[in-house]
């Protein structure tokens, strides 16, 4: 089976506070980047899928998503699948 | 001055161990995910920045980067930015 590289980002949800990008941004601002506004804080997952096509292989990583890589309540998640070179 | 959306992408060196990734790996494997291989897990972070241009906006990030979010000797980082529309 065809091997494909997976990359799945977390991020809370944009209607909820997000407290740790909130302490980012702020200790950015005292570094002197003060242009920066809005920062988010997530989760950036790889890894690698054997798998009998690409959609089969999205499909499975939405399952993972729903089931354990994300929190449905806070987090929405973002899935990008290659086929491995 | 134009905006752009920035989103960096911070991970365990390769040469690294990663044990949250072995730890969700494993967890994958337990729920049914077998063909799951070689988990790293990171953090996506993304916010806007008020730049002159792109390059003036990567070069800024790249110091952000160096200088709060990502640690030097742990941690690799990818940065991508693109003109807010």
């Amino acid at each position: 089976m065809p091997d494909f590289e997976v990359e799945v980002r977390v991020m809370p949800r944009e209607s909820l506070l997000d407290p740790q990008g909130q302490t980012v941004e702020h200790a950015l601002h005292a570094l002197g980047f003060g242009e920066v506004r809005g920062v988010r804080i997530g989760r950036a997952i790889k890894f690698s899928l054997s798998c009998g096509s690409a959609e089969e292989a999205e499909r499975s990583v939405r399952a993972m998503c729903e089931r354990l890589l994300a929190n449905p309540v806070t987090e929405d998640f973002h899935i990008a699948v290659r086929k491995a070179s």
